[in-house]
């Protein structure tokens, strides 16, 4: 038997292949693919700039939903039927990071979908420890935006938010807008800072304040919301030199930064004011199991995630549905529909 | 009656003055001063680098020691003749940093000895709520080394050091030689990076790790040290590009970065690096009154911070003092002896 699977062959172009459909080997999990979301780092890989970690022949995707197809030799706790989700960390287990616990951020991480083959395929074998089972009552669709939720979860459990604080969050793409309703969901009083007026308007109607900087000095206006204080948590999610200075300029007196931003450049650092009002900055990067489990119940308690979905295409229509993404200043979140009744 | 007191006028310029001798105000204290250490931000007011602040008729010094002299009305807890050191921090007890609990570092922070008349005078006034009293064997010579050996406490207690993780502190002027103490006295590695000959002498005597970044790739060494695995802690104590870019090179996943120095201008800082390991940063400053008791409490154990101790000048000779730290390579503390029969 033969699978489709969407390759990534370099130059902005994937292509459709039939391939070997392997059993699983011992300690995986086979998954009917329903539904994959595109990432950031997918539309990376799109545009070359990762070609030198994945090559110019490789399936990528990793946000995705589906359901148990076949297992491998000894895997227990889940069984053909059961519908799941991926959490794509492979870790080494003998690096300093593993030795100590932080095996998501292990040294030698494999992250599947980028250094392995991913998700857009019909049936993608992985390994048992990343999968989660999911409610039987939640929709495969919804469920594949539990990796971007998952990463949402983590970087609010790192900024230590707590009910009744001032969250602001820099940059209102997917990740920044699921920050924003995992804050919400927690209890903060949600600031978000963008420039796009698409999202702005989405930000005023999940019920956050949003603040663009082409149009006003957001710190001063955050200084002012919060009674001079400052902002108790910062989501630094734009990647920019404005971001970053608007960082420590609207943190309060012992506030916490969260980077989430991947910053290809070193960024000038206010290092005084870290300094002068004992600000603290974390970094954050994808997630723990136990931010999948708790995006899982999220989801299953009502977040509505899926007001993030603006796209829809067929697991055909890969080329077409990156293509679709250049420069689109409404889109947020597409998702390719692997399995046809899904 | 009059006392002596050392002002600061400007233009590397102190003078000797009898000015009148003030009786201690309500909640007030007067101290019979006996020691004062002088600090880097004493050389930069010598400098003229702080004259919008200080002004140019003022008394600094605020690293003391003394005896009690007089007590004000409705002082308790005190009495003449108690041996003390001040806590030179006046906070508004009303700003957000306050209300949160943070009042050493109130936004409206009066520094005695900076924004007031500090303690290069032989008789000094001052809250009753800065003092700290002294064990009744101890130094005072010694005990005008509590102030900066607190901030090196506030500085480790900040990064969460813990016994058995290895530090990294950037830079071996006095107070990164007093965080290498305290981190010691924790029961942590200490690896001190200094470029100074006498510095990196006296860190080997101490029992640190001296590593010059002049003669070797130290964030290499830290590496190697700690079996690829990176400083646990690390303290950026330098103020420098350098040391910014090192401690983030040296520091392990999830490592902590205390940031002591005083950057004045924002510094290039490898985010990718905070997000890719997860790293973390927190800004210290000063102390607080914990970190005083700390203090006081190391050196009765017999934490040897009188080995920094190299110089002593008496009142009449501050400017001769200041003058003899100019590109002074072997200096580390000066003490100016205010009592005479101290």
């Amino acid at each position: 038997m033969t699978i489709q699977a969407a390759y990534y062959t370099g130059h902005k172009t994937f292509t459709l292949e039939e391939k070997d459909d392997p059993a699983p080997g011992p300690g995986e999990v086979q998954i009917r693919v329903a539904f994959v979301g595109i990432c950031g780092t997918d539309i990376h890989v799109y545009h070359g700039n990762m070609d030198a970690r994945v090559g110019s022949h490789r399936v990528i995707g990793h946000e995705m939903s589906g359901t148990v197809s076949a297992l491998g030799e000894g895997v227990t706790g889940v069984a053909v039927g059961d519908r799941v989700v991926v959490r794509p960390l492979d870790h080494c287990g003998q690096c300093p990071a593993c030795q100590a616990g932080y095996t998501h951020i292990c040294h030698k991480l494999k992250f599947l979908g980028l250094d392995t083959d991913g998700a857009l395929q019909e049936h993608w074998n992985v390994p048992a420890h990343t999968i989660h089972k999911l409610p039987a009552d939640m929709s495969l669709e919804t469920a594949a935006m539990i990796e971007p939720l998952a990463v949402a979860v983590h970087d609010v459990r790192r900024a230590r938010l707590q009910t009744g604080e001032t969250a602001l969050v820099i940059g209102g793409g997917p990740i920044g807008m699921l920050i924003a309703m995992v804050a919400k969901h927690v209890g903060a009083n949600v600031i978000l800072s963008e420039i796009n007026p698409n999202r702005l308007r989405l930000a005023g109607e999940m019920g956050f304040t949003g603040l663009n900087p082409r149009e006003g000095d957001v710190a001063a206006q955050v200084t002012e919301i919060t009674g001079t204080k400052g902002a108790d948590v910062v989501f630094e999610v734009s990647g920019t030199q404005p971001g970053v200075d608007l960082m420590t300029a609207a943190a309060a007196t012992r506030g916490r930064i969260c980077m989430v931003a991947i910053h290809a450049q070193k960024a000038q650092v206010d290092l005084f004011r870290f300094f002068w009002r004992e600000l603290e900055m974390v970094g954050a990067r994808v997630y723990e199991a136990e931010d999948y489990d708790r995006a899982i119940r999220m989801i299953a308690d009502g977040l509505p995630v899926n007001r993030l979905i603006t796209d829809r295409h067929p697991l055909g229509a890969v080329q077409q549905a990156f293509e679709a993404l250049e420069g689109n200043a409404t889109a947020m979140k597409t998702l390719i529909r692997v399995e046809e009744t899904a």
